[in-house]
């Protein structure tokens, strides 16, 4: 199983670039077309857990729009696994935080409507303790 | 690319098992057979962001041992696609805190080593903004 082949890193990217505009902009329509359309889709957000596209999809709109929580990037990994699989990992810079977000997203390639989200988590790290 | 194949779910719920059996144990080799033994693999822990196996290694090493956070399973979904890819997400009520923690994984099951995570991410849900 081929680690991280260019092209397949490449499409994932780019789906990924879309993606991240698509949050900034509210495009319900990109966000939607992004996640697989079936009641197996999970995406735990960092206030809410959304179980089946349509459960993702109100979560969607009911969002205000406004600026993301975003920052800056921090570290983003883009892994593919053959030409089929991938996870896209990001740690970012949170507005009005200290602790950095991390949103994981994993993609499948489906045989009749390409590549999609099927689960996704969206979270703050906390506060170390004390060890 | 069929879903939930039974006998597939059957293996990746006993890897499931058999993980959180170890996290309790703090059995540290299979928590480290658990996962994917590449600088590619990604966990993001409630408290830290581990890239590499040698980073989520020493993360296991440094965790005191000690009751787990996890109190009660309240959501268990496991999802396979096709033959060697699998996602676990679980939504569990936490020790000590009011909104429940959330796990999730990535599974890939490799030629040569079998099922492996190669992602991972575990967070505290946060209370909701007032949308």
């Amino acid at each position: 199983m081929e680690v991280n082949i260019p092209e397949v890193v490449a499409e994932i990217r780019a789906l990924f670039d879309r993606y991240e505009q698509a949050l900034i902009d509210k495009d319900v329509d990109v966000l939607d077309a992004t996640f697989w359309n079936s009641p197996h889709t999970i995406r735990y957000a960092i206030h809410e857990n959304g179980y089946g596209f349509d459960e993702i999809h109100a979560h969607r709109v009911r969002r205000p729009p406004g600026p993301g929580i975003k920052l800056a990037t921090r570290r983003l990994v883009i892994t593919t696994l053959g030409r089929d699989f991938a996870t896209v990992n990001l740690e970012f810079d949170m507005r009005g935080r200290d602790m950095p977000g991390r949103q994981s997203q994993t993609f499948v390639r489906f045989p009749d409507v390409g590549w999609k989200v099927v689960s996704a988590h969206v979270s703050v790290t906390e506060s170390s303790p004390a060890y």
